[in-house]
């Protein structure tokens, strides 16, 4: 038997103008092990969950999002099922639904795994290729596959210029099609379509995420946007985008620089009624009220609250946790690390 | 006599994606000397021009933005004029109305000259904040002051988080009524509203600028605007800025990488009917059929192009302006570098 064991971070999406755009990875993992049988070749998948937040999830492996992504994956590249009898153990501990990129994960430790029980080498942008026919916004999964603090996008597929309407869009047809196409007729990624650039973030940095205990969909969280912009909330977020970009690899953070880089006028002004108590946390804290804040956002679609800081981690999250409670929201909260490393495929024979 | 000697670099804005908000300082300078009289105490001002392209320029110390801005900042500080007599000469070599920040230089060399004849001693941020008075969008004006490739934007002044709804409709409104303010009630600007970031940027790069032999009024540029985006030509934005402002820094420029984050859906397809031959410029040249070159954009509001390259770069220039020659649009161009410096001031007493 051959074990695979594969780690990917939770990440968390947009951190305030980054809307779309960054991604940060976490130190908080979903694990997923595969025991490949040397004996078996029949194809057969075993599915089981450990951990908590698993009720729910669909034990089918073509309706499961983690060994459906694999299947596509394997799909493209010849196979009509796993190459032998594979015994699939996932322990997930991101929680699902709170905007801390549980489906990324789920997608690209899905590719991952095809990688590895079909031994087909695939590059780190041939994996993103794949990942982003399965989840077409970049940003989760590119931090995921990466590590770190991630800038991402869909590239234009025509050198020429002529750039699609909506590359997101195109993607989510393409994925589309390729759910409806038969087996022999799978639609495989374009090459490349998934730019991404790791940019600098300072070791002192820390991630506290607190977690309200409900879910929200990013469907929804998307639904409440609008659509359109004006101008002067365009140039906002772009002005602070691009001074949070470098402002976070700084070896000694700025807090203010940051704190005020860290606002947005796209998502989160929108956002502020799905989540009881984001207004006033986002008008609360700021780094001379908070010593060791460096900037809070919604992580992702929320609900999870992110809070970058370089010190006094417990005692901001308490003071962020007090905050819902007073709007009875219950909530759970951890203190993590930015980590440079990203998906992870370790090979033991077993 | 004592004699000051400043220098300010002309600038290009926007760079692609970062509309209203990044900034390049180029070497191509207005220099403005003074020569300030150490028996006339009388404060008047004689102003002349050298040097080419000042046909039009106001003379009048009042009126001319040079010695306007300088009388602004000093009648903040407490004097009614130039505490002496004072010959201010000019010697631009920024082209007028092109795109290259000739009116931010102006508004520098002003701050900065007051700053000298009033021996005020302002910080860098103040003088910002008074150059932010007469020209209100920050991204020429702090690349003209600070150097090098600056991100910048006009902050909140309310830390509570309630930002005025436009900032730089704030700052112009305040301009407004300090123009009309009598001298012993000049409005002074509030501390800190501009805040800048230098980024890194490689020395390999130089920057070819292609000047149309017309001008664009930033006016008209600006009108042409629609008011309103789509939220994939904000997303399609940022996520190009937040690459391009880690890309220029890289110590080896990668030409595709920079190329496609210089990629823009805000201001240059609503401009491309200014500038005729800019569409074919945007559309003919890339890094795989041009070597050398790493991207092209509309400089500032136009009509200059600027081409960022790191090689070939007379060849360069002379296939762009062929394409304005097909066009039937009269053509210089410079090959500049990127200056780390921004605006100085130099005293020698003669």
């Amino acid at each position: 038997m051959v074990l695979y064991t594969i780690n990917v971070p939770a990440t968390s999406a947009n951190i305030g103008p980054g809307f779309d755009v960054m991604g940060l990875s976490l130190s908080l993992y979903l694990t997923v092990t595969a025991q490949v049988s040397e004996t078996d070749s029949s194809g057969t998948i075993t599915l089981a969950y450990e951990g908590e937040n698993q009720s729910g999830l669909p034990l089918d492996p073509r309706r499961n999002l983690i060994t459906s992504t694999a299947l596509y994956v394997l799909e493209c590249n010849g196979f009509n099922e796993f190459p032998r009898a594979t015994r699939v153990t996932v322990n997930n501990r991101i929680p699902l639904g709170r905007g801390l990129g549980s489906s990324g994960a789920a997608v690209v430790a899905g590719v991952l795994l095809a990688n590895a029980v079909g031994q087909l080498n695939l590059t780190q942008q041939r994996m993103l290729d794949y990942c982003l026919m399965i989840e077409h916004h970049p940003d989760n999964v590119a931090a995921a596959l990466v590590g770190g603090f991630v800038a991402s996008y869909l590239v234009d597929v025509d050198r020429s210029g002529n750039i699609p309407a909506s590359e997101a869009d195109q993607a989510q047809r393409e994925r589309e099609q390729s759910a409806q196409a038969a087996d022999s007729n799978i639609k495989l990624p374009q090459e490349n379509i998934g730019h991404f650039l790791q940019l600098g973030c300072s070791p002192l940095i820390k991630a506290i995420a607190i977690i309200p205990q409900f879910e929200l969909a990013t469907s929804k969280a998307r639904s409440v946007l609008p659509g359109q912009y004006e101008t002067k909330d365009v140039v906002f977020n772009l002005q602070r985008l691009a001074v949070l970009t470098t402002a976070l690899g700084r070896e000694k953070p700025d807090p203010w620089l940051i704190y005020r880089a860290m606002a947005d006028k796209v998502h989160q002004p929108y956002r502020m009624h799905l989540v009881p108590g984001l207004p006033e946390i986002l008008k609360t804290f700021d780094p001379d009220n908070t010593p060791g804040l460096l900037g809070v956002c919604l992580s992702g679609a929320g609900p999870t609250i992110l809070v970058l800081a370089i010190d006094n981690f417990d005692k901001i999250a308490a003071q962020v946790c007090a905050v819902f409670d007073r709007h009875s929201v219950e909530t759970k909260y951890q203190v993590l690390d930015i980590v440079s490393e990203g998906a992870t495929c370790q090979v033991s024979p077993k």
